[in-house]
């Protein structure tokens, strides 16, 4: 730690803040000067494991707090804007949770404040900082996968009903930044459907279909309530095809060497002409790090570099833009929604 | 075996047809007594395999043949109707494999056929006869599970790219002959999407949902073009969930004593009101008879008995049923296909 | 089938014998001639499932039976040398179950009489013809995996307690054949321990070390009384190292590019001079073809063209007197016993 | 935290060090108060992540520094005996790392330092603390497994050849600790053989057998040279068994109803008397607190009550002698050593 670190102030000290506390006080070129958080308990918790850093009840406090030069933001979606805005006007960075914003709108205000003052904005889109999405993306760019078919993400476990957002915007979120990541464009449309099985409470299951102008088709099937955990993608393409299982300790990514030829057989009742190949898997080592404590470096580099952030203001505007789009298919039970249009709405 | 066996006659000996020879032969109170292949490769490997049995080339001398009592019918869909209106015509019982027939009109005119000379007519939906589905059945209509939130299902391997149907009719025909097992009526209403990847054949990849009456959703998620084998099935009740994975050799069956609970937690920056509760999980030990023997020994009961075979005509109708919805569908890019439009234009 | 394919006779059609009979109907070369039983049962089951071939209640009349060619053995090993002499006096090839014989003297006496006869000679060591043995074979031959250190099997389920065999003559059997097959040569001693669980039964879970010349430790944990089956081996090397999971459908063999290199790090508490590296994993497509089948047409192969089986009576013998040497050390509470005493004493 | 929270003062801030940082500053009762390490590294590390804490360079400044009511040790076990008798020499209590010491000598001497000056010794034996291990104690205590034939235990993987301790000493200790716990006695005898594949350094694997009194079988496999990681434990009853994969997320513990029965079945081949009875599995639902957490809360509520530990002393003796019984026995191929004597001899 040095003078010239970075002082990180977290608003929000919930279930996700103890982790950007965690790796803001680890984190290279970073220290942790501060965390708010409107109850008692919280600040109790964070106070007992950080021994050194100023509590805040109010987040304005922590926002006008000159020890803070940075502002990372773990609260409820409906607070984001408030807290980050603010946070901008006080010329301090921000690095806001997953998603961005309530609204494009509020997004869309966020970038242009942040662009006027020079000030770094980043959307911590966690997993486009790990070795996994790393991999992938490498292997598409390679061309080992060859065209890409699907990408097709189960991500279901028996979770949190969260009042102020539905499962899409909790858990689907994640995949729609790891494709605005992987695809290097929007969606043509998207599809959803979803239900509700708690009286009073938003969608807990929902399918997204998403269609790429190239003919990739993405789907993603996210569930609150799910008995077991599951944490698996997998991407067909022409040449190979990927499963990424995310909580496999070892080997998340697995290569095959896998797919379909034509081919002919005279000999069979079924007049085959495409048949399937079979060949080996391959599982790439892949590195262990803290994709948050990547994420986290990454913010502190930007500020200290002024680079523009891999998931800056940008991919969280895009990634918000694609859940106003599916949750206006979901209101009308799958009707595919054009995204250009909400883009160019936004 | 004995003289009073009931003499199987098998059309049809490529993928599937040697299963049903060899469980024909086995089975309590049937014997194999002939098989019929267009292929003298397939007949060469029938009548090494069973030394025994009449060998025929054109399946029309199968159904002539006098020591055929019953006619197994395990050849391409667009053949189904062919064979098994000519077996009934000759007085022979029919087991068919799914799906029934290319539509419904088909199915309707051999239900009829059927019954009018008594003969018996089954369709082969091998599933509904493992011992996996006879518990999740018990288990549903016992109330184990109370009320029955979603049915989520995913069936995907590298299979053969068929020419005659596409992945809906070769995958997901298992899983919508299951749900006519289970449900106890059809959907209102089924929402299909798919892609092809291989240009000139049918789809290879598709989602279904199928709305139910009471609430339940039901999702397939079917592929042809996957790098690894899936059979799970998520069953998600208000009391209890089950996950069923068919591959699993000896725990297919796992029933958790999971949920959600109304709660309030007044200290958390998000306020929770619904929480969920984490019990135990129990796997009961299934009889591992395949389910293939049950269902010709079944088969070969309702011949000798008179009874009415569990998945008759009737079911194979509603299956194909759900099929043509489903394709419906497909063809406009997910729009909800009613269906009892459907049932009762049949 | 020709008139000059091989008449196989099989005796034995309890648990295994099913299997062979199965195979031997469709092994290239061979057709199933007769099958002998002393239980009616067993022989009514013989015969619905292949009506052509010829059922005996008599071993002994299956031998002189002139139809058979060669003579199959899937009966308790006390009984093997018995009908293996009388077969191979008869003028007929010899497959015999693993374990070949009850005692190595019993083993050398059927190899001179079948050397004598210029008959084949052949244990039924089913492994050695799987995919994936020969897999570990090349990889082992070819370098891939350098020095081999250790070679450490789980061969554990819930399985029939038998009468005349423990569970080394009956588990640990199929690796010391594996060893046999890989390692060019015995161990220098076996040390076993193990533990009867049921009162007046033989051990039903041991464990087994076998010290090879080079410094490569064998370890089998073999175990009737498992609630689980497991069918694992880790073979450790210099360079690489492999899981061999036999249960895994599609990818049983994998390879590990893993091991230790030396490594200096002054500035840990721990000095650790020798680290380990972790790289890539491979899993290498491995054929899917049925060992059992395999074996069969290899022994018909050897029957038509006169090669000696991979798998001859000397390999039978040198697994016997691996289980004789392990069953002396058993006796003793693990004492290790010189191998090459034993065998020179055979 | 309040004033009466208790100090802890952790030595050695290396590969396990930072847990037991992070679990001190968060214990109830409890705060961190300094780390000692000799690497500068280490206590840069350190002090980023707890800012407001002591740093000391000599861990006897540490056991020094007033501030310090308890001393957690996490060095080489070559040094736990000179840290922890200076640091109860200064009044401190002390929880020290497994294996307490290098010898059961030493052992002996802290516990009766320990016991003069009224202070608690407590030994890291975290397995006794997770909620697994205390499930299966539940069920052995509660008659649920019946008599307990054999816990059999694989515990691999790739990990760090350490210089001062071989593998028995680095892995097998954690079984050794739980077997301390859960069989109320030591063995009767134990037995164990090892290999060295890295030049000059420690056994890297062993196999290692104890023999209970009441006539259970423990057998530990482990080894630093594995591919994968594995951890886990088999336990055989007469009336249950128990698999507890320790890196299975959620269902750690599944308890078979699974065991042998006497039956007689004349119609077979081999004349069966035992077979297996194969039952529902179940997987009862677990705590998910950290055992580490719930062991330092327990010292912490030891110093404050005066209630002697669940792991003090005594246990960290019976746990080192054992391990002098098995290095004994690894020098002598296997010959098993008799345990009294080595206990008598302590």
């Amino acid at each position: 730690m040095t003078s010239r670190d970075i002082g990180l102030g977290l608003v929000g000290y919930g279930y996700w803040g103890p982790n950007i506390a965690r790796v803001g006080a680890e984190a290279e070129g970073m220290r942790l000067a501060a965390v708010a958080d409107g109850s008692a308990a919280a600040r109790a918790r964070a106070g007992k494991r950080f021994p050194g850093i100023a509590l805040h009840e109010d987040w304005r406090d922590l926002v006008a707090d000159p020890s803070v030069d940075a502002v990372a933001i773990a609260t409820p979606v409906a607070t984001h804007f408030d807290v980050a805005l603010a946070a901008l006007k006080a010329g301090k960075h921000v690095l806001v949770e997953k998603p961005m914003t309530r609204s494009s709108a509020e997004a869309a205000i966020l970038i242009e404040e942040a662009a006027r003052r020079r000030l770094v904005l980043m959307v911590d889109h966690t997993f486009v900082f790990t070795p996994a999405v790393r991999k992938i993306r490498d292997l598409m760019s390679d061309g080992v996968l060859g065209e890409v078919f699907y990408y097709d993400s189960t991500r279901i476990n028996l979770g949190l009903f969260q009042t102020d957002v539905n499962v899409v915007w909790d858990l689907a979120v994640h995949d729609l930044a790891i494709l605005d990541f992987l695809m290097g464009g929007g969606p043509a449309s998207i599809s959803a459907t979803g239900a509700r099985h708690v009286a009073g409470r938003p969608e807990n299951t929902a399918h997204i279909a998403l269609y790429f102008p190239r003919g990739t088709i993405a789907h993603l099937n996210v569930n609150w309530l799910a008995p077991v955990k599951i944490r698996r993608t997998l991407i067909g393409g022409s040449r190979r095809m990927v499963v990424w299982d995310d909580l496999e300790p070892s080997e998340k990514i697995k290569v095959y060497d896998r797919g379909v030829t034509v081919a002919a057989d005279a000999d069979r009742i079924r007049d085959i002409l495409v048949s399937y190949r079979s060949g080996d898997m391959w599982a790439p080592q892949l590195s262990t790090r803290e994709a948050l404590l990547t994420a986290v470096e990454h913010f502190a580099a930007c500020i200290a570099g002024g680079a523009a952030p891999l998931t800056g203001g940008e991919s969280g505007l895009r990634v918000v833009e694609m859940l106003e789009a599916a949750s206006r298919s979901l209101a009308e039970r799958g009707r595919p929604v054009e995204f250009e249009t909400v883009r160019r709405a936004s």
